[in-house]
Order: structure tokens, then sequence, then C-alpha cells
């Protein structure tokens, strides 16, 4: 299916990131729905900057890091310093580093670096070219794997589900529900603010609603109370990173989340790309502290008095035992199935 | 205990809520700890209003609905109709009326009617006193059974606890942090911002920073992550109501916690004056649902767009099996104990 189509306007590929002469253009997804906004980013410093600062998250990383590539590769195809993959390699790893926990965007950086130093023909000459080449077959496989885990996600839904999810899934959740809307099910989305960035409220909603789905927007603790009312039947969300112990991390409050569909006895679902292969329990796993002046404001207003301190873990890992399935490009997966499955290949 | 000395600003009596002239000025919680600002009201129509747009919540809502009393009586006294008790019972079940989950000072409020109507010789230039006579002894009677419920709370707490709880707790909760600090256990807050209203990071965490008890803010989601990583041990909260069955109603979120402390086996404790003993089963509690608009905005600022609808259900009701005990004035109490130790008598 052409899912470029389906998805709605924060998710195109040109709106998460796109290259203006030697600029890349990130949309700022921390203002949005409210101001349609692309933040200028003139080096790899700045790129690193805009995604520490979370002006994008999620599957924008992966995006941003592949047009990343391409700019990166163009300058240095105009540089005057003599050519070295190393300086591609330094460059590149300068973005990658800024979101520790987005394992994804920096295993296809090494995929591409690993196919560069390879080529024993690469030049500055041809660099641009052969990277905008494999940058373009990635976006493909990505496409195609977005395609698959939806359509595994489509079928899942039942007609007259009620389905939570946390944050912003992004393609293979929304276009799950799409999918299965398409095929005649009805569905109703519950999507939870999710603080302090509240991404659910200005990116998952709104794109739903763009999308035509019914949803309802509520504040991360309502969950339990439309569970308990069977409204919500479900849970479906996207992964930051998989062990091969079948352990997940993603947006703090997906810990609790799990915990209520375990308590209720609700299907748990996780997309996840791939595992990190080289994480292979629950404790490899890198977590983030972030700056908790993120969660002492809201929209730059401070929501409590000076003297009180906060916390912002940006991340909770969430134990195996908690997860339904995960649903993968190579199909609806067992957590204990992780590990045999992807084993010798990580994508 | 002199529990006034120990109590923070927003919980001093003459705080909530005081009579100058005619008018009840209302201690605005919605804007605070910005704002220390009095809503002014004239009428019980205002004082409803007020009442039901959330000025004050909890046992404000008691202390507001006790003030009132006088200043109906005070009306009565000076008023140019023929006396009647009826104008009185009118005049204060309009504001017991704004806020139909709060119990407590409908009780109330039906003990002084009742006190009122035994008494052959009420008249026009007699109420007032007699209410005043009434309301007083009431509000002694309140501060006793927080002293003794916060002395329970206290003994709970052990030394090294991290305690979590929602919303504005109030007395019973801060108190029993408090004299658990003065026996010398060393004790940490950790308390949710409790969206919509935001409570915990308006009231509750600036009032236990004001009586110097360790505070972190976080957001509703957050707490499973510091159960599972050993800092959060004890949850603690008051209850909107309590049935006879040990069945309770609270902020939307609490049934969630209640799931948490479930799930992680640490205890959860709630704080409760009586049952209402006309609520003999889960399913006779009456619940609120409130503006949707207060959950789209933050501080008047929206936070979705125009097209996102959204939901806000006030109270969560939590089942007395995910319950580990009540404090009340009587003592912890096992939920099963309630019908049998408040049968014949409600406070």
């Amino acid at each position: 299916m052409d899912i470029q189509g389906l998805l709605p306007h924060v998710l195109k590929k040109e709106v998460i990131a796109r290259i203006e002469d030697e600029t890349l253009y990130i949309h700022n997804r921390k203002v949005y729905p409210f101001k349609d906004e692309y933040v200028p980013c003139n080096s790899v410093e700045e790129i690193a900057q805009a995604l520490s600062s979370m002006v994008t998250q999620g599957g924008g990383v992966l995006q941003v890091v592949l047009t990343s590539m391409l700019l990166v590769a163009k300058k240095l195809e105009q540089s005057h310093h003599p050519f070295s993959i190393d300086e591609f390699k330094n460059n590149i790893f300068i973005i990658t580093d800024a979101r520790k926990t987005n394992t994804t965007a920096k295993r296809v950086v090494e995929r591409v670096i690993s196919e560069l130093e390879k080529d024993k023909n690469l030049t500055k000459k041809s660099i641009y070219e052969k990277v905008e080449i494999l940058v373009t077959k990635i976006e493909a496989e990505f496409d195609a794997m977005y395609d698959t885990m939806s359509d595994i996600g489509s079928q899942l839904i039942e007609d007259g589900d009620g389905i939570f999810t946390t944050c912003f899934a992004e393609h293979t959740f929304l276009l799950s529900l799409k999918k299965a809307q398409l095929m005649g099910k009805k569905i109703h989305a519950w999507v939870p603010e999710t603080r302090p960035y509240l991404q659910g409220a200005h990116l998952t909603a709104p794109s739903l609603v763009e999308m035509n789905i019914e949803t309802t927007l509520m504040s991360d603790a309502m969950a339990a109370h439309y569970i308990e009312e069977g409204k919500i039947n479900r849970y479906m969300s996207a992964l930051d990173t998989l062990t091969m112990d079948g352990c997940a991390a993603n947006k703090v409050g997906s810990l609790n989340n799990a915990i209520l569909c375990n308590y209720f006895n609700i299907p748990f679902h996780l997309f996840a790309i791939s595992p990190d292969t080289k994480k292979k329990r629950c404790e490899d796993i890198i977590m983030e502290e972030r700056d908790p002046e993120e969660l002492l404001t809201i929209a730059d207003k401070r929501i409590t008095s000076r003297e009180v301190k906060g916390i912002y873990p940006a991340f909770d890992i969430i134990p195996s035992h908690l997860i339904t399935g995960i649903i993968t490009p190579k199909g609806l997966l067992a957590v204990h199935e992780i590990e045999k499955l992807f084993r010798n290949k990580e994508i």
C-alpha cells in the first residue's frame, strides 16, 4: 500500500526534514499543532542541538539522521579538505550522540558507513551520490516495514476496539488504526496527553483527527478509568529500544500503562523495527535523565512555586512479562522469540 | 497537638474562607502559589458557583460550607422575612449541591440543621449565635480528628520512606508526614502534578516544601518508574467518598495509583473521616463528569488542536480489594471493618 498517502502532515518525509541550499530544516514538533514551523540548522552541531532539545523525536530522529547524511555528504563533496570517510563519521556521530536511547538511527548510520567503507572507489566526487542511493534504499525499506507492521497491527485490532497508546507512536500505530478502519472496523483511539512534552495532545490526537479516526484526549492517569468501564480494551504503542531478552524502553509512563493492561488483562502490544542486538538484557539499556525544568513548566509557564524541585526520567523500562507481543517486520513475536529471530541479523 | 501551627498557609482556617461584612472570601486555590487571591462571594449562588468552578476543593469545601452557614445565619438574622428554618436549609443546600461527590460537607450541614430543628427556642435573633456555637464545635471536632488520624499516619510511616500521593490530600496527609519527621524519621514525598488542575504542583508540593519536607514533583505517570527503582515504597492519600463496603471515590488517577501499588505490593492507605453511611455499595457513588475544556487547556492555553475532543471524569472508584487500609478517627481499619464500626453512626 502507498503509505505516504495515508500519513498525516507531521509524518510526511519532506515535512520531518528537508534540505534547502546547505540548510537542514527540521519540523518543530514542539510548537505543532499551533504553528507549522521549521528549525533551520546550518551545522551538525545545530542539528544535534535541535535533537537534544526535542524539536523532533521518535521516528522523526531517524528521518533527520537520514537527511543529515545527505547534508554531510554534500558538504564533504564541496569541502577543501582532502577526502576522508572519518570526517563523514565524525560529523554524523555528533548527531546520533544527541539522543543515546534512540538506537535505530545509530544502527542505520553504522550500516551506511559500513557500505561506504567497503566501497574502494569512494571519492569526494562520488560520496554524495553514493549516500543518496543508500538513503533512498533505506527509506524504501522502512516504508515497506511500516507497511508490513501496520498490516499486522490492523489485523490485531477488532471491530469496536477502544485503543489506548502513549506519546506519539508514529507510522506503525497510526497506519494500523487507519488500515483497520479501512477494513470496516469501528475503532476509537484514547490518547493520553503525555506530559511533560504533551506529544499525545500535540501530535497523536491531531494526527488521528486529521486521519478521520474517532479520538478522545485524556490526561495520563485516566486510562484505568476507561479500561474499568470497558471503553478501552487494547494498548498499542511504539518503543525506543528493545533488548534481545524482550525488554523494552519507551516514554516514561509506559511502565505504568503496561501494569494497567496486566491488571485488567488486556493486550499490550509494542511495535519494533528490530531489537538492538548489542543489548542482551534489560540492564544494558542506557537511560536518559532530562532537565527537570521541562517538567516544571508548560508552554514556558511555571506550574509550581520556585522552591519545588522536579524530576524527569525520559524513559521507562518495561519488563518482558508485561508485554503481550512485539509487532516486528518479521511478524508478531512473543518476547521469547526475539532472541532467536534476530540473533544474527538486525535491521 | 496544636495542628493549626503545623499547617501550611493554604490550610489555615482563616485563609480557606472568611467573612468580612456580608461577603465570604474564598482562597483561590486555582491561582495559588502564583497569586494569593481571594474570591469574594456575595450570595449563596456565588458561593455555589465558586465551588463548582473549583476555586477550592476537598476539605476546602467543608470549611467554605461551615463558614457559609455563619453567613447564611447572619443574613437570616438581618432579613425582613418572617423567620423560617426552611430558608436556612434552602440557602445552604444551594451550596452543598454544587459538589455532589463531596458528602462530608453535606452531612455536616444536615447535622447542624437537625440540631437547629430540635431547638424549640430558635428565633431570628438567636440563629446566628446558635449556628456559631455548632460550627465552632464541629471545627474543634474536625481538628481533633485530623490530629488522631495524622498520629496514625505518622506511625505507619517508617524511617527512609518514599511516600507517593495524589492531588491535595490536605490536613491528614500533610500532618502525618510532618509528625513522622518530628519523630525523627527521614522521609521523602513524591508528588504527581495531578492533571488537569495540577493540584499536586500548585498545592501539595509547595505546602510540603513550606513545611520543610523533602519533596519531588513528577508527572502523573512517573510513579511506576520510582516504585520500580525502590525510591517510592508507600502511598497515602485522602478520599472523597467512602462506601460502607469499603469502596472509595477519589480524584481521577487514584485507581491507576492503586493498581500500581497492588502490582508492586506496597501499602495503599487512604484517610477518611467517615464513610457515607447512606452509600452501601460502590455502585451508590454519584460520579461527576466535568467540562472537558478543563483538560484541553492549561493556564488558559489550549494544549491541542481545536478539532480534538477531550474527556474529564472527575473521580475514580477504587475497589476495596486494592485498599490496604483506611485511616479513620476510629483507628486504622481494614476495608471489611468499615461497615461494622460505622453502622449506626457517622461523623
